[in-house]
């Protein structure tokens, strides 16, 4: 048996989220449909992040074991007859048979896009949550600041997230959330993308804390009440939750890699991560 | 009666291009129904540019006749409710009565995207046409310098256009024709945007171009043969006609505007164009 590791993407629109469930679609159920297709064995991933339902990714990981022969980068390319179009596969390599994809230390990086105008972007509707009006991007980079670093998240995340509930550990690390904003001349409007590194994050965390920059730059709080929120470790302090679509989980990087073997045997599982 | 004039944005995948027709989802039975539905009255609009199935706008043009008091410049608004979600309004204004959108001379803008990488990204689907492997950008911007100017295009057209039938004229301008690339990192490949403008465009005449500069791209032909293409007024001697997911008509910009009324009035409407 070996372990193979893949690099997902995904249009999570049309999608009840990552995680398998019965009789609905997700990702996950997706996965298991097409590499038991492809493999002939009884086939259940191991996922990285179980994105919510509507959430989009260009670099989640899940991981499964098979005796199949197919070549680990291959899987990539063999799986896609099996695959619907708004699931791809972007990269397939080999791990160690230990290695899980929830169990390694990574850096997530979560972009939220929010497209900002008169009226909404049709092409965007999929990825792009819509504001209706303008959102001042240097008010958000500067409560963003106040986020980036060591901090306690209770009040940026879902109370009802396993681990608050456990009485868990709500301490991540934010690396850097950087704005960014790019005009739409056609629409007279503009799409705002932050993008937020991090050790980990809380169930919804990126999404309340799109929610809250949000207020912020519509001029509903100074940038400083970010602080405050944060302080009070009280979720009913923080901003609303933001719409699903606009987020994405961009990429996940392993600063184990658990390739090791593979490495040096196949030379091109650098790319995964 | 009035002249109102709409700047219309669409996600062209779920319907049958924009030309209304009996049975089938279009872009202009759409507008029809929505528009009715809000006045009361049975309407027609006439469209600029009749774009084909499964081909995108973010700006073209629509006009329809109301005794309707809703102010011009509301009407973007006003339809929301009665418009799917792949359809928008952009902008709206009021015209002359006799202003045409298809009788009056303008510049029209189109891009065609293409995403180049080992796989497609699932997220650009929609709005891209794919290509496995990569496309030499600065080849095709070499090629599409012969394609400039004033030139008869019937090597570059759909054999079948009524203007070719009918022993019409071939002769067209295009003023500007730029290739640029875009590296997306997450997926090892890159999105390349043809942007042209022109006088006007023969049936499938951007789709033929595209094909034939991908030809240049991927080392098929020189870019010299692109004008031995174009001299020899023979559509077999092009490119095919390349998907028209990855097609978008971004503006129409009106030389006479037909607002100079309106202008006065309501000073907003110049943003139509």
């Amino acid at each position: 048996m070996r372990r193979i590791r893949l690099k997902v993407a995904y249009d999570g629109t049309d999608y009840c989220g990552f995680q398998a469930q019965p009789e609905v679609s997700t990702i996950e159920g997706k996965l298991n449909l097409a590499i038991s297709a492809l493999t002939g064995e009884e086939i259940s991933v191991i996922g990285a992040s179980r994105t919510d339902s509507g959430v989009h990714a260009l670099g989640n990981v899940a991981v499964f074991d098979t005796a199949s022969a197919i070549p680990a980068d291959r899987f990539m390319y063999a799986l896609l007859p099996f695959l619907p179009e708004d699931i791809r596969i972007v990269s397939s390599d080999e791990v160690e048979a230990d290695w899980h994809p929830r169990k390694n230390e990574c850096i997530k990086t979560y972009r939220y896009t929010i497209y900002c105008g008169p009226v909404e972007n049709p092409m965007l509707r999929r990825a792009a949550m819509f504001y209706k009006g303008r959102l001042d991007t240097e008010k958000m980079s500067e409560a963003a600041a106040y986020l980036i670093g060591e901090h306690d998240f209770t009040s940026f995340a879902n109370p009802s997230s396993q681990v608050l509930i456990s009485g868990g550990d709500a301490v991540r690390t934010i690396y850097s959330l950087d704005i960014s904003e790019e005009t739409d001349k056609a629409f007279a409007g503009s799409k705002i993308c932050m993008t937020i590194k991090g050790s980990g994050f809380l169930y919804n965390m990126v999404r309340i804390i799109a929610g809250s920059l949000i207020n912020v730059g519509r001029g509903h709080w100074e940038p400083e009440h970010i602080r405050t929120v944060l302080r009070a470790k009280d979720r009913r302090l923080a901003g609303p939750t933001a719409e699903a679509r606009g987020l994405m989980l961009m990429d996940i990087d392993y600063i184990r890699l658990g390739t090791e073997n593979t490495n040096e045997i196949h030379g091109s599982s650098g790319k995964t991560d």
